[in-house]
């Protein structure tokens, strides 16, 4: 265990539950409990055995007066979260109480601990890598239980197994590479041919690898982050209608979103697993009502943000230079165009839906179309399916350090094939070898570490 | 133990936070978890020592896939908070996480659990009585450090040992009344006079202790509930500035109250220890516009259901029919009048200002004379200083049952002082018992036990 000095921090969600948990984490962890820790009988806890509880009260330093009923656990080093000796204060889960425990914690010797910080002890302690600590903030961030699924896969280890096994493929290359070189000093002109061609197949088969990896980003970034949707079309089209018949669905989950405007309503819909932010817009049109200005001028900025628009149409009108506008704007991005009140009678011109693609004819008040809606997200994309089991690359970060990896392979690749000093080549692999460090954090640096850690929520 | 279902409940705020914990309660606490945990070594938990922690995973019951990695920890009846077998698992502390773990545990045979059925359990095994359970919940929504060390001793069971005391005296005069009862039978003209003298004794003795126990009620109300505070006064004399100033204290704690109104702003401030909620009305004003007109209905309203109008006037303006108008509707009620911007010269008549009863000088700009106003709270509502040491009675129900035994034996007093028979004084003397027996839930109703654990947060 490295020397770190003692940290705490709430564990737990703030607001007022039935419990909240004060984790404390370091070498003096016991120490600076026991002065705060007044257990029913006269035990001493610094002879607590790890993975043991006791009952008692959190004292006030100053005066000894009870501050609250707990419940303290010890985990001693190393097997605890941040691989440091961990004690947790189980005490009574209100604003007020817990600052209070908190707070005498904090006076009995530790240090308030910055966001991520017990992650990033695990990290520092080499408990785990820091795609396994990325995994934790998903976990908790998950907005869906597939995005939960792979969160778990990543915080086991599992993305770090295949960057390992690449990291392994490549050194491989390097081991070869010096070899070659070796021998070629002691005869200029005669290179192994044999030799050649395990260095290409080393570099290959890391190529395949990472290829494989990266075929499924783009699904594992929308199962991570969500889906970016924005619904369209004019006042009453039936857009809250629409809204109301996804969320109804039994596994929907809805959270406010913070920051939310008064003019564009946003929500998380659970479509089979994948996270869906769905926005809805005022109208777009041009206005002279400022504050209705603001509020189209918003609906566009969000329009450019989109992953997927979403426009619906009243087919019981006709179309109008407003109709028409929009959807001039959304043809250059992914879209849906949903013919809404499909049990009125049709009013809209034949001509303007022949030149629409993604039509899908639905009934917001009755629930007929939905199920095709869905569907047709799922065909844009996950190409018709998501998949669950496997792992996904659903960072940007690690998406991007395979990217460099890749691209430094295919140079080393195309290089070894043209016959260039193998000298040269290995500088490309090196390069490959250190864009995978990036990601399990062998190899990156301490702001860049920092940066990642800060983004963790407190407590963690 | 007595025998009930388990139950099973997230027990931590909902959130994203580090840890979150769902808490099983009942005899097959073991049991169910054991069902969904897989701890790391293959260690049967169904041995595990009371008071003892083990990691593992929570699995899905149907296809065995891991849902999140937790540390459990066990708590063998009688030692826990329900007083019966208690088991809680520590996960990952999201909103799908934390359900994904919860939908496993009831999946497995556990109940969901009603609002306060922890607490309820902790009651109805004996463990606490009812006062000491709703002590709990005032720890959980304390808002000062003041109002929660009052519900600190009251968990402790300060309050319940009171009332024991109190109703080991009433039974002594009910001893006392049946032997004389039992004498008088034999012998019917004589009264033994000592006798007489001890049961007006025993029931004096206990006047005087709920008469103690009442004395700081109300401030005891304040403490827990905190003060309703108002603050009324033309638009830009200062009220905002004054709400600044307040809450600028180092110590005040500002939550969001839900259902606050655009009209009316609500903040709680921490005046040395008094939880204080300071409402910020719009303007009082005869007006026709409607909106406005909302606005200042509402303002009446919190009037009415104020503790404290504070009404702020600018010294540097005259009085207008509008000041007077507020004067005149607060007079009836306990009130401060600050007179503000005492750094302007005073333009305001002399005559009005000598008819005003609490009038301070404060500006609050500088903070001048906040320190006065803190004063003249405390001094109209804590006679000068806040008692923190001793027991206080914070809850109406409690104060009611108080109020209910003190009459009875008010009466029980007058009638053996009138020489009544004593078999009708001991009807008086048993209402005492009772209203006192309803504080500790010895002898309350099973409908009302249920309203007041409803009345608990999910998870408590």
């Amino acid at each position: 265990m490295k020397e770190f000095d003692t940290i705490s921090a709430i564990a737990t969600p703030i607001g007022e539950g039935g419990v909240a948990i004060i984790r404390i984490s370091g070498e003096k962890a016991l120490d600076i409990a026991s002065r705060i820790f007044k257990p029913k009988n006269d035990f001493d806890i610094k002879n607590m055995k790890t993975y043991t509880m006791k009952y008692g009260n959190v004292i006030n330093l100053e005066n000894e007066e009870t501050i609250d009923e707990v419940i303290l656990s010890y985990m001693r080093a190393p097997s605890s979260y941040t691989g440091e000796n961990v004690v947790e204060i189980n005490c009574h889960g209100g604003v007020v109480s817990t600052n209070s425990v908190l707070n005498q914690v904090i006076k009995s010797g530790a240090r308030l601990a910055e966001p991520g910080e017990f992650t990033k002890r695990a990290f520092l302690n080499g408990r785990i890598d820091l795609s396994q600590a990325e995994a934790v903030m998903d976990i908790i961030t998950a907005k869906t239980e597939l995005a939960m699924k792979a969160a778990i896969l990543q915080s086991k280890g599992a993305l770090s197994k295949e960057i390992g096994e690449l990291r392994k493929y490549l050194l491989n290359v390097l081991a070869l590479i010096e070899y070659a070189v070796d021998f070629t000093e002691d005869d200029e002109d005669i290179i192994d041919e044999d030799l050649i061609s395990q260095i290409k197949d080393g570099i290959n088969k890391s190529i395949v690898n990472i290829r494989n990896l990266l075929v499924n980003a783009d699904e594992g970034k929308i199962i991570r982050e969500g889906l970016n949707v924005v619904i369209v079309g004019k006042p009453n089209v039936g857009k809250s209608s629409l809204l109301n018949a996804l969320l109804k669905e039994k596994r929907a989950i809805v959270t406010d979103i913070p920051g939310t405007t008064r003019d564009v309503i946003e929500e998380y819909i659970n479509l089979d697993g994948i996270p869906i932010r769905i926005t809805d817009t005022a109208g777009i049109r041009d206005t002279e009502d400022i504050v209705e200005k603001i509020g189209v001028e918003k609906s566009k900025e969000k329009i450019d943000e989109a992953d997927l628009i979403i426009l619906m149409l009243d087919v019981s009108r006709e179309i109008d230079e407003e109709d028409q506008i929009i959807i001039d704007k959304i043809k250059d991005k992914k879209n849906i165009v949903l013919l809404n009140k499909v049990d009125l009678d049709a009013k809209i011109s034949e001509n303007i839906i022949n030149n629409l693609d993604n039509k899908i004819n639905i009934s917001a008040k009755t629930g007929e179309g939905i199920d095709n809606l869905k569907k047709e997200i799922k065909n844009l994309f996950f190409n018709g399916d998501v998949k669950s089991e496997s792992l996904i690359i659903s960072n940007v970060r690690h998406k991007q350090a395979l990217y460099k990896a890749l691209d430094n392979c295919d140079i080393a690749l195309n290089k070894v094939s043209v016959g260039e000093y193998l000298d040269l080549i290995s500088i490309y692999v090196t390069a490959a070898m250190k864009a995978l460090g990036e990601i399990t954090g062998d190899e990156l640096e301490e702001d860049l570490l920092n940066k990642i850690f800060s983004e963790f929520c407190v407590g963690k």
